[in-house]
């Protein structure tokens, strides 16, 4: 089934100027884009981008409009990037339209009879639904995820191939040099419009739960340990580790491969950078960031060897300082 | 079925104060346990939260036992964190006893008829073990697991969700610009009390094995490089990465996202702060760090601007301290 | 079934002196390898362990032809690694030839009847191929592999278990505080003789696709990004993450645990070191690094303080200079 331009604005507003029965065969970038798909002006920058396009159509800010207008048929709209994220909703909806008649559970999925599966949520292929966990309404689970025991999700959650909800915490006891296991007697909490990215790992709590409130997006391979809260609007990239029992505000960013240590507290709005590592608990919302920059490898090697002396050559300026002083003022 | 103090203390020992035939609902905080709940007390410095827990039974040092007998019943022992894992411990098999006529082989399971698996152990749902490989006694194996051909598991190891034991190392020939596959012939073989978090990955050998010792316990998402040789009681936080041939001592510790790279040795007792790049072999036990600190993101890009130039930086003081040393002595 | 050197030398070729009938048993490295065992050496600098080694035959470079015709049996070849490596692949088909008749797609994997699977393709235990998805000739996915809608694996490719591609690139829309989907309508175009880690996973493009170039070698754990293209034989090490629209070039190595962020372009030859985080384009081929160096954690804390004064220490450098000045010239 095809959609027109008509069928868009119909659905998601904006002002149309261009033909309503014109059919849209695809959604592309700018510069890409043939003719007959529709594309979008997200950023003034790419401005110059919108007068060579090829595209049958395209969505841009109502602050743009003559420009946009001089280009040809075109949707205005207050949020085009906005705009362009609710048409690819609405283009995939038309594309799978065909394909709604399969069962809602498939059938290679291993379900507990005592876990309680919305009767709209969609468990994919060889997934694994332990015994007393819920999925609620609308939630999708893609194939190969595991839901453990007592687990729960909230509704319109989608969670990507490989996901491992509700594995243990990492918690031991030391002993005589080794280590007893703390058998990890929470689960997860998912609030409702969670998205969860392929392979990313949610550990179930020690003794309370392990907490991800409404609207969190976590990327691919993340690491969330036990009894960690993340707060509602929360974004994470790829890789990013969660340390044990920290608590993270809400509409925060975490960059990729970032690592939040255990126990700390982070306030609501705060921004860390890639491959950051945070260490103390944050109370001021802000951007943070911690890493090495990138340099010429013969470079990197001779400022990481001079790194080492750091606080030595801080003394040696001090020194410096000093009988400066005692030069400068006999 | 329930637990009662007097079950509890006949099953791990300790001092009893209090009822024996006190119903236990459950183990909480100290902070949020209510009436009917068993807390521990397991560091001096939340001696505090002690005096106001609602907590039905508190397990508390003997150190501490006037304080501790003041608020009312408690558990007295010698190393009450200890007494606390055992407790999970011993809760959580009471709690699944009802459980336990579950196969312990999961029909969804792909076991090949050539695998070893014995009698008691579990093999979770939708795991693949292939042929050759071994599990042990009291082995357990979470869902979807892979234990791929000729690897071996101990006795008593715990697997948890998505974890790939056995997939190749990633060791290449390069020829003429391109990448000669090296077949990767050795296995993976896991000693006994080793716990695998959910989503790690343990290569096989080139020729040798990669061997992980007794004791180990290893969180999400880690990955072990071939012929890595991990020692025993060693453990490693979420997301470290373990490059080819290093070898690791025994009661180590690695932090979450480190790096160890490739063919280096680890002496024991070295403990490894997260994100840090272990860069070349430790023969000292010791704790190593090398991260960057976080800061201000404004802050750290001025900072990290300098440290580009911090070898020039260098040069500036000793040139400072020559030209002061000839002022100063003339 | 056995190979005997002759066996090797006609498949292989290579000069080889000794016995052709000799039996392999095995192959080994020189320290450790026992009399059946076939050996090499890689590299000169090894060349102390050929003369001791026990091997049957040791692989050698043309260039130490006398030292191993001293030792005993070998053979000679201008690439010794490249030899071991097409040994190891010899040694591998040798080995499985019995186990060649099991069925080419498990089971128990679950191909949709709309996905395009080539005949001599192997699908592993547990699989799930998605509609619309095309795997090449010969190409193996381990078990428990997810292909996702469309996505496309060229021919001899080796995907490891736990691997997922086609997951939702990470893209939203911020509105009111909260996020809204895009959905990712693009797929992965995998090309020929890639090979793909355990658990790593490959995000399908928002619009476009994300592409991975022939060759191309990926270790375990990694993140690949909506709309990433790595180009022809680039190889990456384990826990490396690419964020959204980079592209790297080709022949490029990129090491464990680094992040590339999103938009970036790299080009050829470019390698950057383990846990080095990439901020800016890379026009250059070269070695590239940024990491903390690895320190005693008393010595790291100190340097670690003075790294968040250094653009102030830097001032005071620059304030020394000027009244040295003054004072040298007066």
């Amino acid at each position: 089934m095809g959609l027109n331009l008509g069928l868009i604005v119909s659905a998601l507003g904006g002002e149309l100027h261009g033909d309503p029965a014109q059919e849209i065969t695809g959604i592309a970038p700018l510069e890409t884009a043939t003719v007959g798909q529709l594309s979008f002006l997200s950023h003034p920058k790419y401005q110059q981008q919108l007068t060579h396009s090829q595209a049958a159509c395209v969505i841009v800010s109502t602050q743009l409009r003559a420009e946009a207008m001089a280009r040809g048929p075109c949707i205005l709209t207050d949020e085009p990037y906005l705009y362009f994220a609710r048409l690819t909703q609405l283009w995939k909806k038309t594309q799978h339209i065909r394909h709604k008649n399969q069962p809602n559970i498939h059938p290679s999925a291993v379900v507990d009879p005592e876990a309680h599966v919305h009767h709209s949520a969609r468990i994919g292929a060889l997934c694994v639904v332990e015994r007393g966990a819920r999925i609620g309404a609308d939630t999708e689970l893609k194939p190969r995820v595991t839901v453990a025991e007592n687990c729960v999700l909230g509704m319109r959650c989608l969670v990507h191939s490989g996901v491992v909800i509700g594995s243990d915490g990492f918690g031991f006891a030391p002993h005589d040099g080794a280590w007893e296991k703390i058998e990890q007697l929470g689960a997860v909490r998912i609030g409702d419009d969670v998205e969860i990215g392929a392979n990313t790992c949610i550990d179930r709590g020690a003794l309370d739960d392990t907490v991800i409130e409404d609207g969190v997006k976590l990327d691919n391979l993340i690491q969330i340990g036990h009894n960690v809260r993340v707060g509602k609007h929360t974004a994470m990239a790829g890789c990013a580790g969660v340390a044990g029992s920290a608590t993270i505000g809400a509409h925060c960013t975490i960059g990729g491969g970032a690592v939040v240590l255990g126990h700390l507290t982070i306030s609501d709005g705060v921004h860390i950078s890639a491959s950051s590592v945070v260490t103390r608990s944050i109370a001021q919302p802000g951007h943070y960031t911690g890493f090495f920059p990138l340099d010429d490898n013969a470079r990197w090697e001779k400022n990481a060897a001079s790194l080492k002396q750091l606080a030595s050559l801080r003394e040696r300026i001090r020194s410096l300082e000093n009988k400066l002083k005692t030069l400068d003022s006999p």
